[in-house]
């Protein structure tokens, strides 16, 4: 089944070093999971991500359920044989999706109903039918159905979303069939507001779930006060379970994170940046489509083993120029590279009771930026 | 430097077992070099590349002029170093993508004048130049500046392209610095009046090659015509160097070829129509955004080796339906791969003397199509 289990607390601060133990291997904690919303991390062939060091990724059932739907997916035996990753999958449960994406959406206490943002076709997502996609699509984890709402936004408003997102949770644990091989994570809603998440995590808690997830975070937000708010919620966030940060974040955000006890993140910013020429490196970002590296014959970086550092920058930036999918390819498999050892970094520092050194060690580098 | 050994001739057509020895190694003919315009084979890592059997790449002396520029290119320890690629590559000379791709093109006895299809300025090639920019390209074989016209045209205007592309031939010829490390290989040009074909092939043999190149075919004429003037012209061609046929083409065109005697193909085909959903297969090809795919649990091919053939016809097409870009991926490296398999196969059935029944056995499965 699965079992989470504490290694080794930082001295000096929350992070934890730990591990997940799913059916289809152990994750070692904290991680970070790339982003393979339709069943293929963009561009990374799966050897290639695999090479990442990624233990697990992430796949989107608002898009899976939508193309190819669940059905095809099933029936060609799971995500896993259908994408070709062996390692352990977490499906989101669409609550995100429905906010960011879906057109119409009309939230009722059954569910939700809206149009496709492909065909406009019209579509119900209710937190039985969420499970019941995961448990189809077979990934390792599943995420309970949640109501996400735009921030800031009246009180009111916030804590309706999240007693609904609670009574969703007791409907999607109820309707959970498949246990044995699937986890199932709740999801912490409430805003910016300190009691409301504090109280969502108590009930979620009650409830009792696999992992806990911090959802509706990273929408807007100044970066304080998601890490004053994860610092709050996290109080009350059971202790003996991971902990999930949903679509978050930069490596700083990660390192914020983690130095408040979160285990897990997602977020498609590597992918997403890289696409777009932007490289993450112990310097900060790069921006590969400078003139600055026309001729320069070094690598991103020189202890990067991706195979973007076996090039140099000057052949990077000429493939952004002259517009190769290779750019992108590159760029993508490098900075889930550079997120992997970061995280690699900070396991290794939280061992040794130095992640508070190591996080300051990165943004000391990150505001240095680029030597000549 | 250069060597071209004969292994075995087919005992029943004029297909050829040999080698070519170069300086970053030994290729096996007859070969197919997948095209990597600008550096890279879109969208193909370089190491996934290695994996497909290619022996040689190609690389473009017109697009690498204008950017990054050869000079860049040099001063980055060239072409090999700049894209990583670590076996033997061979530029062509510029020469057909003046004819193809450039604006304004002004051809006189010295050169040719163009304005760039990127940004319009205005830049001259010259036989010299184009010897001078593929030698600071650094690849293994460079190609002559030939003179490429549109066909069917005047036999007056066949003839004095060839002859045009003669005289170039002795200037790249006396031109050519490089000659321990890069093999320089003449141009047939002359349409397709027989005659003119051998009348270049043998000039260009008194002139002396390490090989020798069928260009300007493949530009629209039937394929009928093409195969007959190449076995017109290889009559004419030195039995001690290895043969090019130029541009081409389909594996149909890439047998055909081998019958007559051709040593070594390229052409876009298997990563141009792989970006656009078509598999190249012993069933022929295979349109992958049909719906008859949806739920093809199988492989393209059963053995194929290639990542491609690891995943599910269901999941190649899904890819193709959701515009992911590692479906044109996918299908270009198996592509590729197929190309390679195609050639594999070539060279040991000419081994056998059962090139003609090899030929027989891939025309009928093409025709055969994708069994339900």
């Amino acid at each position: 089944m699965f079992r989470y289990e504490l290694l080794h607390k930082d001295a000096n601060c929350e992070a934890r070093r730990g591990t997940f133990e799913t059916t289809r291997g152990v994750v070692l904690l904290p991680t970070f999971m790339p982003v393979g919303t339709r069943g293929s991390v963009k561009g990374v062939e799966v050897g290639l991500l695999e090479a990442t060091g990624s233990q697990i990724v992430l796949g989107n059932t608002y898009h899976l359920m939508l193309r190819p739907g669940e059905d095809v997916v099933r029936d060609l035996g799971g995500l896993h044989k259908f994408c070709g990753w062996r390692g352990p999958m977490l499906t989101d449960s669409g609550g995100f999706q429905l906010f960011s994406l879906a057109q119409l959406t009309k939230i009722t206490e059954e569910g939700s109903v809206f149009r496709s943002h492909i065909d406009g076709r019209r579509i119900e997502l209710t937190p039985e039918r969420s499970v019941a996609i995961q448990e189809a699509l077979g990934s390792d984890i599943a995420m309970v159905f949640d109501h996400v709402i735009k921030l800031p936004n009246e009180r009111r408003n916030v804590e309706d979303a999240m007693e609904r997102t609670l009574r969703w949770a007791a409907r999607c644990k109820k309707a959970h069939k498949r246990t044995e091989d699937q986890a199932q994570f709740g999801i912490i809603q409430g805003g910016l507001e300190y009691d409301l998440r504090r109280r969502c995590a108590e009930e979620l808690a009650a409830i009792g779930f696999d992992g806990y997830a911090i959802g509706g975070l990273s929408v807007g937000e100044p970066p304080r006060e998601m890490y004053d708010c994860i610092e709050a919620t996290n109080v009350s966030v059971p202790q003996d379970k991971p902990r999930y940060l949903m679509g978050v974040g930069r490596p700083e955000d990660l390192l914020e994170g983690i130095a408040r006890g979160i285990d897990m993140f997602d977020c498609v910013m590597p992918s997403r940046n890289g696409r777009n020429a932007t490289a993450f490196t112990d310097y900060g970002v790069m921006h590969m489509r400078n003139a600055r590296y026309e001729r320069d014959d070094r690598p991103l970086e020189e202890n990067c083993p991706c195979p973007a550092c076996k090039r140099s920058r000057a052949y990077i930036r000429h493939l952004f120029v002259v517009e190769e999918m290779l750019g992108p390819i590159l760029l993508t498999i490098h900075n889930i590279t550079y997120y992997q050892r970061l995280m690699a970094g900070a396991r290794a520092a939280i061992e040794q009771d130095r992640f508070l050194e190591y996080r300051a060690e990165k943004f000391a580098g990150w505001r240095a930026g680029v030597p000549e």
